[in-house]
Parts: structure tokens; sequence; C-alpha cells
């Protein structure tokens, strides 16, 4: 049976970045020795590196002065190495979702945190629209997806301070003015890649302003000065995180990812808004284009476990929704084709029409 | 034309755990999803975690009070997580080169550092005998593979203190006796995988004694508490593991390795000595079973760069030595097969006999 792959993260990658990936393990590069066994010190590998670098650079279109840095620990081990990078005294977050919530934490431990707006009174399910970004703080902190919730941030804010962005979770799903922030950063096992690499883009000018001194792998200099080869990379996940870019890049780029994926979400959110059974959790302007999250309509709670069995019957994988929401949740990356993305519509319509 | 793989890591890899890979990226656990694009909560990667951690305690007979990490972050994340979660007022270091030397760096920001020992004055062509062991550090830190010189400590330490060793390049080729040991760590990129992700082995006693707070990702405890899970863990290069230690026990444990990498290193050591070009670097009581460095003789060094190529055109690959030894340097772990140093060997053997 075919599968419909909608896991949150890690989650379907392009066909041919896989392919590609079987292809290099094999061989990398024509060296006779495959991609998991090279040296990362050879001119092969020196290459992949540069090139996933000026990918990202030229597919969101990166000032100069900004360096692209993969890292690892995922997005939590950058909750407290922004801080500890950038935060003197203050810093200003929003608490849009538990994640957010975990970066706050984390920023505690180098200064006072401001929470400026926070949407836990509604479980998330919106992003909060009136709040004031204090002039005296070292940055102002945002998450622009979030993942449990299903809530994005549709436009790029203006802020008069340094804007720091978790973005693991809509990153290359559409444009981003790039000099709007100071620091975007997140984990590649969304839209960029599988598990095990994380990409940092910072402006160098907000480095170095701290008096703290930092250990060599927390401060994003050393990275910086080394071309994120300071120490082993992770060679094979930056390998697939390349092919997934140069997937993007043959799609048309990110404003054609954009377009697509505001046509599989519609397709989703219709079905769902039409439906008398189902209904969407977050605030209808705040949908997000890369987690649609839905749950039963209370008159119909009981029938949620039969859904799922339905549509693990009809080959859907990972859309049971996140314990803290509850319901359903199907992630529409990048990658997840607009055919698995009509199959849920239609199992969802099936399922409605079979009760009914 | 068949390559050798002598790179010091990355490295070669068991060829079943690459089949394996393979495998697992196109259809993992008969999910139907590739091990690249499975959620990392789905019960058939909780089991590979599981086996993972069961493995090492298996081949390693790592006692119950012991705990076993799969961290990221390579060693020199560990060089300063070490001492963030250890060391409270001082530690000691034993310096046997440069990877131990960023490691006593790192340490510094939490503590005071005594080198206790350091064989720095020969270029660390040897591992430091006669030293004492303090009674009032937090700590002893020592490297038991060199991989840059080629040195190896070839007995377990008794320490009165807790012992701490950076096992990135010997670990899982011999036995050792994990109860003399507090905590061990390495990167995974020589003997138990590829690179992206590091391994920790602590006793759980000796957490929790330090005065400061950590970040949650810095913590020991936030993985330990998680079965290392705390945040998405590097599947891919976990599964690579996975099938690397599968090797490993089917190879017959790390006993046989240890016979197996004995016999490795004196084919080449043996070539060595008897030849009149060729001179090993490091001492030959502290000689490593995994790195094997040597230079030219002084009255040959101009015929380096010969036998580079010369070597190269045999399908020798990744025999330069570090910049910082020069010469030559062949790695050789656990999955580098006799037929590789064999190769070497003769070789080395050609090459004296064409110039002569």
């Amino acid at each position: 049976m075919k599968k419909y792959n909608f896991n949150a993260g890690p989650c379907v990658l392009p066909r041919e970045a896989i392919a590609s990936a079987i292809e290099a393990i094999q061989d990398f590069d024509n060296t006779g020795i495959g991609i998991l066994e090279i040296s990362h010190r050879t001119p092969g590998w020196e290459r992949v590196m540069k090139e996933t670098a000026d990918l990202w650079r030229e597919l969101l279109n990166i000032p100069d002065n900004y360096k692209v840095l993969f890292l690892t620990g995922g997005a939590s081990t950058q909750f407290f190495e922004v801080a500890a990078n950038l935060l003197n005294k203050k810093a200003a977050y929003m608490q849009t979702g538990v994640w957010a919530k975990k970066a706050i934490k984390e920023a505690k431990f180098y200064g006072e945190v401001e929470v400026i707006a926070s949407s836990e009174d509604k479980n998330y399910s919106y992003i909060p629209k009136n709040y004031t970004i204090p002039a005296d703080v070292d940055y102002l902190h945002i998450t622009t997806n979030n993942t449990i919730y299903g809530t994005e941030m549709h436009e790029d804010i203006d802020s008069p301070v340094t804007l720091v962005a978790d973005m693991s979770s809509d990153i290359m799903s559409c444009p981003v003015d790039i000099s709007k922030y100071g620091l975007i950063y997140g984990g590649a096992q969304k839209n960029v890649g599988p598990a095990g690499v994380s990409f940092v883009i910072v402006r160098e000018d907000i480095l170095g302003k701290i008096d703290r001194k930092l250990p060599a792998m927390v401060d994003y200099r050393s990275h910086i000065s080394e071309d994120s080869m300071y120490n082993t990379p992770p060679v094979f996940s930056i390998f697939v995180m390349h092919e997934t870019l140069k997937w993007v890049k043959n799609m048309g780029g990110v404003g054609v990812m954009h377009k697509l994926n505001k046509e599989k979400a519609a397709i989703l959110y219709d079905v769902i808004d039409q439906s008398k059974m189902f209904v969407g959790t977050a605030a209808k302007e705040d949908r997000s284009l890369m987690n649609v999250c839905f749950v039963m309509a209370d008159e119909h709670k009981d029938k949620e476990a039969a859904f799922l069995e339905f549509a693990k019957e009809r080959g859907m994988v990972g859309i049971k929704g996140h314990r803290l929401v509850g319901g359903f949740r199907a992630s529409i990356y990048n990658a997840c084709p607009r055919e698995a993305v009509e199959a849920l519509a239609q199992c969802i319509r099936d399922f409605e029409d079979e009760i009914n």
C-alpha cells in the first residue's frame, strides 16, 4: 500500500534527495569512497559545504553581511546558544507555544527575559497581535511557525531591536526578508533535510557584544571563522540538506514553494471548513501552511480513534495530533506532494460520508 | 581501481552497516517510510535507540549504574560539557596532544585546571608515565588514543579520583574496564559510526554535584531522563552506529577486535621497523593500534611526495599525515580490513625496493 507521510519532523524529503543520498553512500563524488566514509577535509566535501551555504544564500537572497552556519544539537541547543551569544541584560520573547517557552527558559540562564506577548490563554491557538517591543532589550525572539498548534506568522515583523527567529518548521517554505532579522535558526528536519544538522543565519555585526566568554563550540564566531568546520560536521545530514536545497532550486525557489504550499494547505483547510465533523484548531488568520491541526467537533469526539484507524488503512502516516492539542495534525512541508494532501482530503470526506 | 580507505575519521565502516543504511533509507523496519523520513517517536525507532544502548552495554560490559547517551556536537562539545557537569573547583588533565589541549582550554571556563603531565616537549610522541594524580581534584581527564600522533594508552589507569576519558578514536577497539571510569565520551566517527553522533558513558552518581545550573541541552541529566530523546536525535547516524555495533558483536566482540587490531598494527609497524627509509614517530611502547604514524628518515625526506603519489596510484586513500606530525598516517580502525593493511605494507616495501 502506498504510504502518505505527514510526520511533523523528521518528515518526508524530496525523492531526488533520497536517491542522491543512496548514490553518495555507495560512492561520493566519484572518489570510490562512500559519503559516510570520506574525510571531511577532502576537496569534494569542502565543495559541498560551500555549495550548501551558497544555495541558502541564493534561495533566501541572504545579504553579504550575514553568515550561514551548519551546527548540531537542533533548535533546543540554539535556545541557549542564542542567549549565550546575544543576551547581555534583557531580551524580549513572544510566547507562542511550548518551544517558545523552552527558548524563554534557556534564555533566563543568561539574563532577564520579558515575555511581551503570549497566546497561552487559548492553548497557543493564535499569534498575538497587540504587543509593544521594548527599546531597551538586546533582541526580540519569535517562533515563526508553531508546529504543535498549527499557527504561523505570515509576515516578517518590523522590529526596532535585533530580531531573532526560530524558523525550524517554516524555513524555505516561503520568501523571507532576511534583512529584517539579526539571526534565524532552526533544526533541519522539516523543510531542509534530515535530523542531525541545524542552521543559523546571522548578521555578523550583532556578535561580540556580550561580556561573557564562551566555550568554542557555543561561540558562533568559532564556527564562522572555520566555515562550519571548526570540528567534524555532520557530513551526511549536510549532504542531504544540499540535495534538498538543490530540489527547492529546481522547483523554482521559495516563491514557487510558497505558492504550492498555499495551494496544499487550502485543500485541507477547505475540506475541514466544509465539514460538520472536523474543526480546525488555529485562528483562521494565523493558520499554518506547514502544520494543519484539526480535531473532531465536540459531538463527534468519540470518533477520533475510528478516524485514525480509517486513515491508517488508507496509507496516512503521522496524522495523530500532538498530545497538547489532541486530534489530528497533517504536516505538509515543502516535500509533501500535493497528491498526498489530496488523498488525505478525500480520506476526510470519505470518513464523514461513511459515518453519515 | 580498488580503494583502500585509511581516513582518520570519518573513516571506513563495515560493509554490512553500509548495506543496512541503504536499505533503511529505502524502507525502515517495513514501515514503507525511509529512515530519513520516519518520526523519532515511532515504536520501531524507539526500539533501535534501546537496542543501540543495549549493544554498548553488552559489548563493553557496562555496569548497571552507568548510563549510555547519544548526543551531538562531537568530542569538541564534550570538552566543555564534561567540565560544565563535573568541575566544581579543580580538575587534573593529561596533555597528550592538541585535542587534550583543547579539552583543557574549554575546562578552564568552569574552574582551575592542573596539567599533571604533558608530552608536548617531544611533539606528543609518547604517553607520560611519571605523574601524580592529586587527591583534591574533581576528576582526572585523559585522552586514551591520540589520533594525530599515533600514541595510545594500552592499559586502564587506576585513578583515586573520578576518571574521565576521551575515547573518540579507540572506543570498541579493545576491552575497557568501564568500572575504572566515571565518564567516557567521544565522537562516533572512527570505530562506532559516521559523523553526526557522539557517545557519553557516565556513572550516574558523579552527576548533580556541581553548584552551577546548566542549560537543558548541556546537562547530562536532561538526556538521561529522556533516554537521549530530550530533543530530536540524529536518527540516521545512530542507526548506522546500531548497525556498526551489530557487526562488532557478530565479529565476536571487542576481544576479537583487539586481537585483529593488534595483528593489523603489527603488519604495518613491522614493515616500518624493517625499513631503512621509513621511521615510526611514536615511542614504541605507546604506539597506537588505531593510527600508525610514520615519516621518511631524514636522508629521504625529499621522497615524501613521491611516496604519496606512489601509494595513491595503488588505491591508498587518506595516508597523508596530519600537518602537526607530517609524513604519513594510516588509520586502521576496527572496520579497516586486514587486506587493506597488507596492501599498504606491500606498497611501502615496493616503494623502497623501487627507489633502491
